[in-house]
């Protein structure tokens, strides 16, 4: 007997007849005498929806507004799995967040969670009632419904877990697990059956889209044993655990890449301290992220080419910030570039494996692949390129690293 | 400076174009410097959609996970609503049923109102802040959401005004008014200015749609000036108020119809007590309504012919419960007719002015329509017809009573 924490996302609940195949899942996993809390996103399409009605009516719209009315779509679909469950005869009730409550701060459109209150979900999860809570929602200080931005859904379902101290957390999606490049690319990656939190991490922080970077991160930090896996087929998924769980580490675990990027050069910087800070200051006040930041060696020592990136959408509000500072900062010119994607290898081996960065710079150096901006942390080597060569990059990295699968 | 509640059905708020509609109206009264809260429904249709849901994935829904999913619908559109009031520079926020909290009884899918608490929301209308509250909804003392039945909506609004002490009451709707009778059947139907409760709660219970009976009967209770106009047209509307603010009274204010009857009668039923008790006991027992009843003088003393009415979508239930009680009460055959028709004139001063009635009966004779059954009350004589002469009776009496429309 365990407790568990299953998530369903947006298209595993997309219609009736998929809620109805999310509560088979949720029964099979009753029968084997588990205590169970559900998590649920909106049906598919209906956030989207609903944002949209609240752009269209108000263009500077009230995030407290927002939230109350896209709040509404996983509040549908927990009322309708509880109902599909009890149809089954198991039973089964809805929880919305301000009935837990699930506390949040007062961010709307983007809150961070405070507290989960599980007396009551806990002692009815004991008495073998299945918890139906609604994802993606909080309740904030001032008694109004909050949302968790991004990857919210996820992040609910790991949180919950947490605080339930669940002995595994499962995030149904439409994906089978993780893979070592995305297989729409490259056709021989293979689903990884094990990856650390920390690689996780790192490939959702780079692009891969199976989870949000936060939801792994909160797992991370709680120790949530994750899983991955599909709605739409009973194929075994990839498990999210500690590094101590895996006996052998790969020097590169998986691939990932970033479509989403911008290239940003200013030309011949005055060289002096605080020039930096002031730049990306700037970029920080007008909620501009920056990524990957290459500073040449000042060559006559008194000017410098400086190279950063930032998400492509963000490109068109960072290039006037940017201008603004011409007099203070002097330089004499402001290069864009949106045909960029970032390539990153993932994996903990290369901790102890030295060599990762040679094979990459090697192999894409054969292709006629150009590196732009080069960035590392301990268990990842990221590079920018033109965007054109994605593809071709992702395959060759693929087998260079030992990844493709065996045919 | 007037405090006044503004309700809103489905068609009012039907899609984000008629929301800034409605938002246009609400900053009429604002801009007349009125406290101004708001009551709405969901959008046309989506009440509809997500109850079909419900019973689509389970045919023995929980009332307590149907009320969380029909709910939302009503949150949607106050969201909705706040930001387009705010987009028109308007300070008002959405309020949720367990906000306020507005709270009900636990009788799910049709629950009666307990208390409102208002000490929140009415800070914020004198501050000036529009208040704009999801109707339909409440909060059970099981901590979940309630929905208030059919006409919830108008309930909800006509009950927050009587808890804000308000002013006034607005129901907009599809229609500018109460009509002396269906115009879509009678052509000379004209407008009602004012109409006291009593009146406007018979002809609500006798089949004029505009206003739920309940919402009235509320309104009656405490005092609330309820006015109906359309929130498509700038049109006065009628206004619901005591008798002691309508100068004149007409014999005849209104007539309305309902086809949704059936009439039942069991012959040769034997005349003793306790007989009537037995059938409507019984039917009763199946929360199957009953209307109209006659009871004929019983001929040979020993038994009689007893006739009633019950709604036309109860009828199949109601046959079989009353055939189970031929041995015990003795009758020789049950009768069950769906064509008919009931025909209902209303008005206060047919208390103090003799003969409606005697018009009614002769009015139909003379179109050679037979009254089937007759019951009356002191302000409504109602006959029951065969649903054939519908619209001729309507229009005749509606002519036999003044009532056309100066041509």
């Amino acid at each position: 007997m365990a407790r568990i924490v299953l998530k369903f996302g947006g298209t595993s609940v997309a219609d009736i007849e998929r809620i109805r195949t999310v509560a088979r899942i949720v029964q099979r996993e009753v029968a084997d005498g588990h205590e169970v809390a559900v998590v649920v996103s909106a049906m598919a399409g209906v956030t989207n929806q609903l944002a949209s009605w609240t752009t269209e009516i108000s263009r500077m719209h009230d995030a407290r507004e927002y939230d109350a009315v896209v709040t509404s779509g996983e509040q549908v679909t927990s009322g309708l799995l509880a109902l599909a469950l009890q149809d089954f005869g198991i039973e089964a009730r809805s929880w919305l967040a301000w009935q837990l409550p699930f506390r949040t701060d007062g961010v709307h459109g983007n809150a961070r969670i405070d507290a989960i209150a599980t007396d009551g979900i806990g002692e009815r999860l004991t008495r073998g009632q299945v918890a139906v809570v609604a994802g993606f929602q909080g309740l904030g200080p001032d008694n109004r419904l909050t949302t968790l931005g991004r990857g919210g859904s996820d992040t609910s379902a790991v949180a919950l877990a947490a605080a339930l101290a669940a002995d595994r957390c499962d995030i149904y999606t439409d994906v089978d697990g993780v893979y070592t490049c995305d297989p729409r690319i490259v056709t021989g990656a293979r689903k990884i059956d094990r990856i650390t939190y920390e690689e996780m991490l790192e490939l959702a922080s780079q692009g891969a889209r199976v989870l949000h970077p936060r939801s792994v991160a909160l797992a991370m930090r709680y120790a949530v044993r994750l899983q991955v896996l599909s709605s739409f087929s009973s194929a075994p998924g990839t498990l999210v655990v500690g590094e101590e769980e895996i006996m052998e580490q790969q020097s590169v675990t998986g691939i990932a890449y970033s479509p989403d990027e911008a290239k940003i050069t200013l030309r011949a910087v005055r060289d002096r301290p605080g020039v930096a800070g002031t730049i990306f200051g700037a970029l920080a006040d007008a909620a501009i992220n920056v990524d990957m930041i290459v500073q040449n060696v000042s060559e006559d020592g008194e000017t410098t080419d400086l190279t950063f990136t930032v998400s492509r959408s963000d490109l068109d509000r960072a290039v006037p910030v940017l201008k603004r500072l011409t007099d203070e900062i002097g330089f004499t010119d402001v290069l864009a570039d949106a045909s960029v994607a970032k390539i990153s290898v993932v994996g903990v081996g290369m901790r102890s494996q030295p060599g990762v960065a040679k094979i990459m710079f090697q192999t894409l150096a054969d292709r006629g692949i150009n590196i732009e901006v080069i960035s590392t942390s301990e268990i990842k080597v990221s590079v920018l390129i033109a965007d054109d060569y994605t593809e071709l990059a992702l395959r060759a990295l693929h087998t260079a690293y030992g990844l493709d699968m065996a045919s």
